[in-house]
């Protein structure tokens, strides 16, 4: 171990009047060594390598209005003070201080060394493209319409005309858990199953994440019997179980399939301004970090809950050259349709996956058209055509049926 | 498993001019079943066990002006859709939909088939009483002053001086993870024989909450060997890993010693009145749930971060007899001084530990003076009598010391 790593958090703290410098001086004290100033020296001596240090403290005064002056303010933490795991990592940069007035994390950087302590993505976008074969476009996935109270030959058809649509992935939904209708032993081999029954048709392979769920110490054994059972892919509500969790999955050498991270509970962390913790950092570098190889977030066109300079933030983390890990592909979700595909692929680059529920299943023409219809949306902006001029083509009836129903979005 | 069994959730949304009759509904089926009106009839008969039903809509108009109208909506849910694990009811309640506006998840209240399947508090409160054989009076709690960067010689001997001054439990920092200096195995035979050597000459008994840390899936064997290494007592950050790592260890037979939950990171999700989980849910009565056998979080003497009757409806969900499982110790922290004890048991009643870091520590005359003043704090206010007055007696020089240092506060 050596003695000089330091790993950084950044906060924005907000307050009216704080002295905003020697606040972060009592955070690099007090979440480091406790007590500084009133130690003898020669325990100064000893007791310098544990101690903080604070790298900036951008001030911004606001307008005089209360509640609009704040601080932007990083903090070195000595990696000597916690071990190699994230919820030492977190609880030393944000335990007791997430509790400390308004204050939200921003971003974080551990040191190279810590950093190489995590798995990252066991296979990363890259990898997950060579699981399919395709290297030349955006990925498309779809998600189950309705899963509760459906027994298996549902579950089997519906998936069926999904991949029948040439999807690439297919997901669980998140609130599917171990149930008597469709329990995991029986639910991946019947979707597997139709998969492969697609697969005669479409010549596509497939990836199908299905939900890995239950108590958190049989979670490598689920998904060690998922994989048993034929998956080729797991759904992850990281959040719900803590990002060490999913590292614990990612470093297994014996769960060989990617994993998909979904941010069921994240609303409960990144939203606000003030609380919490930033969404490009919480569905970004950590969900990357502990080893996602896809990570989902609200996308922007929808119901907005994350603005789109958010979302590109998220995919930032995700793609960005500066972590050790392997790359994890962003996944945009919510209110995705295939008129929105070249604004997706404007917004988000190539290194993305289009992901749709509703957008799949409510196309006039059923499921299967409506993967067709987001394939061919994909291929029209890869030929740089427009989506109509796409639609007027023989054999893309299915995107001209998408486009009567949902329109072109351009911006 | 019963067909009738439903689960309920309350949230709080804010919308200036949503329909929340209409939202209801749409969480009520989005979050079960998916879609229901367009579902032909014979479908609705096998579906509607799987539906979630909408049990109140109390909408509050407020002021007129912007970001004051909100409703606080009541959720059931069916049993049947998620599985007996807080992972699957928590992603169910507030999963994807914690990231749909402005939601703060306020109360749950599981059925009680689904609250049998959760283990509660191993020892609860009386169980604790037990072990230290001490049921007439609240509890006295310290706090390391320092742990990073000190050696075992140096922490034993904060542990010692704590133990002197009899108080009945000691807890580790949360930010004391493995490291060279002080490793556990090394760590809880040190201050365990020091509470040994105090044991001597205060003839009381002592818990020590030693940290629990690691990777997720070593826990349990990091709880083992603690308790093999002597241990009778955990710290655990159970919001780093998650509530349902908390239940696995609360219900193993192997782990026979008490948990004290700390809040680390908690600041992340409750102070927000947007977004996020309410204190007295998050730290009250899923850590309670759970297994914590006591709850540390956020006094309201301190920088206030958590109001007081925040922390009262904390303290009400740890204690309440309505859930099954034992009760948890309430530990209201951070600020806490021997002049503070008659407001700490007129706010918090009789089922109360009193924690204290710098208030131990501080003590003019060092921490096993300040743990006195505690203990003649508490017995002032079960005699009866005001701290001024029993501080003037004979024997009692520490509260006086600690009286003249931080004075008395009443309210
Ligand atoms: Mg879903
Ligand atoms: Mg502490």
């Amino acid at each position: 171990m050596s003695n000089s790593a330091y790993s950084t958090a950044t906060y924005r703290l907000y307050d009216d009047k704080a002295d905003f410098d020697k606040k972060a001086t009592g955070i690099a004290v007090g979440l480091t060594v406790g007590s500084w100033t009133e130690l003898p020296e020669v325990a100064k001596q000893q007791m310098e390598k544990y101690l903080g240090k604070v790298v900036s403290v951008d001030v911004h005064d606001g307008s005089g209005e209360p509640g609009t002056r704040y601080a932007d303010i990083t903090i070195a933490y000595p990696d000597l003070n916690f071990s190699r795991d994230l919820p030492a990592f977190l609880v030393t940069v944000f335990g007791k201080l997430s509790m400390d007035g308004r204050i939200k994390l921003l971003d974080v950087q551990p040191s190279a060394e810590f950093l190489q302590a995590l798995p990252g993505p066991k296979f990363g976008a890259a990898g997950v493209r060579d699981l399919l074969g395709v290297h030349d476009r955006p990925l498309v996935m779809s998600i189950f319409k309705s899963v509760i109270g459906y027994d298996l030959p549902n579950l089997r058809e519906q998936f069926l005309q999904q991949a029948l649509g040439g999807v690439d992935l297919i997901k669980d939904d998140e609130i599917l858990f171990e149930n008597p209708l469709s329990p995991l032993e029986k639910r991946v081999p019947a979707c597997i199953g139709a998969a492969s029954e697609a697969e005669q048709q479409t010549g596509q392979k497939l990836i199908y994440f299905t939900n890995l769920t239950g108590p958190t110490y049989e979670l490598r054994d689920n998904a060690k019997r998922a994989v048993e059972a034929g998956a080729n892919g797991l759904l992850f509500n990281v959040l719900a179980y803590g990002f060490d969790a999913l590292a614990g999955l990612a470093a297994d050498p014996d769960i060989p399939v990617p994993i998909a991270a979904h941010p069921a509970m994240a609303g409960a962390m990144y939203p606000s301004p003030h609380y919490g913790i930033s969404a490009p950092l919480l569905l970004g570098k950590l969900v990357r970090m502990a080893g996602a190889d896809l990570s989902l977030f609200p996308s922007p066109y929808g119901s907005v809950v994350m603005p789109k300079e958010e979302n590109l933030a998220v995919r930032d983390a995700l793609l960005s050259d500066k972590l050790p890990h392997k790359k994890a592909f962003p996944v945009p979700s919510a209110g995705i349709h295939p008129g929105l595909v070249p604004l997706i692929l404007k917004d988000f680059g190539p290194e993305v996956v289009v992901n749709a529920g509703g957008g799949v299943h409510g196309h006039p023409g059923g499921a299967a058209a409506g993967g067709k219809a987001f394939r061919q949306a994909v291929d029209a902006v890869l030929r740089g055509t427009s989506l109509e001029d796409y639609a007027a083509e023989t054999g893309h009836e299915e995107l001209k049926a998408a486009i009567e129903r949902w329109g072109v979005r351009t911006s």
